[in-house]
């Protein structure tokens, strides 16, 4: 199966999809769509509609995004959260389930603790997929975002057939 | 020509649509839409659908969409952020440019001073637009972004045509 994490953020939305069979994973597409035009609509239109051709090329099973840290200046906390309402919507769009994680949870299952400094993520990221090309560093938060999404899908799965084991 | 004003809430998203000739302006229709689901994307997408039935339905030729004071409350504003990232999304997506007025803009625009009372922008609303069943106070407001929106485009008009004279 292929999932896609999505790292929305002020000025480039990132977006990295790997493959994932049993405990393996593999990279498979990464990139940052940054949205043109100079009236917010335009920009949310642009960004819209590079995420649906992601989607469309990739073909993911999966999605993921990114839990965003919110602070005391509003107005950068607005334009994140319309963001980040297109990169909610576009999976749930294409009938995609999206799972949501706190960044310290991304941190936690790539890097092994959750107050990784972002060099050691994007190391991290490289080392889990090997030959991995990262287009930037919102590509590689998507992209561990990715692995932390096949992490917990692969723990559900086990949990799941030991239940049925049991049952 | 018919204008959508769109006032984006955490709970409920408020239309309405106004047809507009000359200085004239009539009611058409006006309604709020809840996002229905658990998670997030879900209601987004609920979010999104809903909206772009109505625009479906009533064709506008222009939007406007409240610009909304920010507060201290990160997580509120990330919420509404969400939602209004949907509303200036969905008239884009429809080839309709997006008005952007401030609260106290609207009220000044359709009560005649900036700080008018919730109830004060509905009676005017009221008056302005004859035999009007209001479906809520988000509908209400949002009429009031569409006559905000209406005076706006009647004076650039106006300007357009003086300038036309003056050449």
């Amino acid at each position: 199966m292929r999932v896609i994490g999505i790292d929305p953020g002020l000025r480039s939305l990132g977006w990295g999809v790997i493959s994932v069979s049993g405990s393996r994973i593999s990279h498979v597409a990464n990139g940052q769509c940054a949205g043109s035009g100079t009236e917010m609509a335009e920009r949310l239109l642009s960004l819209h509609a590079a995420l649906t051709a992601v989607l469309i090329e990739h073909a993911p099973d999966a999605a993921a995004v990114e839990q965003v840290f919110v602070n005391t200046n509003g107005a950068g906390t607005l334009k994140l959260g319309q963001a980040r309402g297109i990169a909610l919507l576009v999976p749930a769009q294409a009938g995609l389930p999206v799972g949501e994680y706190a960044p310290n949870t991304v941190k936690k299952s790539v890097v092994g603790v959750g107050h990784a400094a972002k060099e050691q993520v994007q190391h991290m990221v490289r080392l889990q997929l090997p030959g991995v090309d990262l287009s930037g560093p919102d590509a590689a938060d998507a992209l561990a975002i990715a692995i932390c999404h096949a992490h917990h899908l692969g723990s559900a799965a086990a949990m799941s057939r030991a239940t049925k084991v049991r049952a």
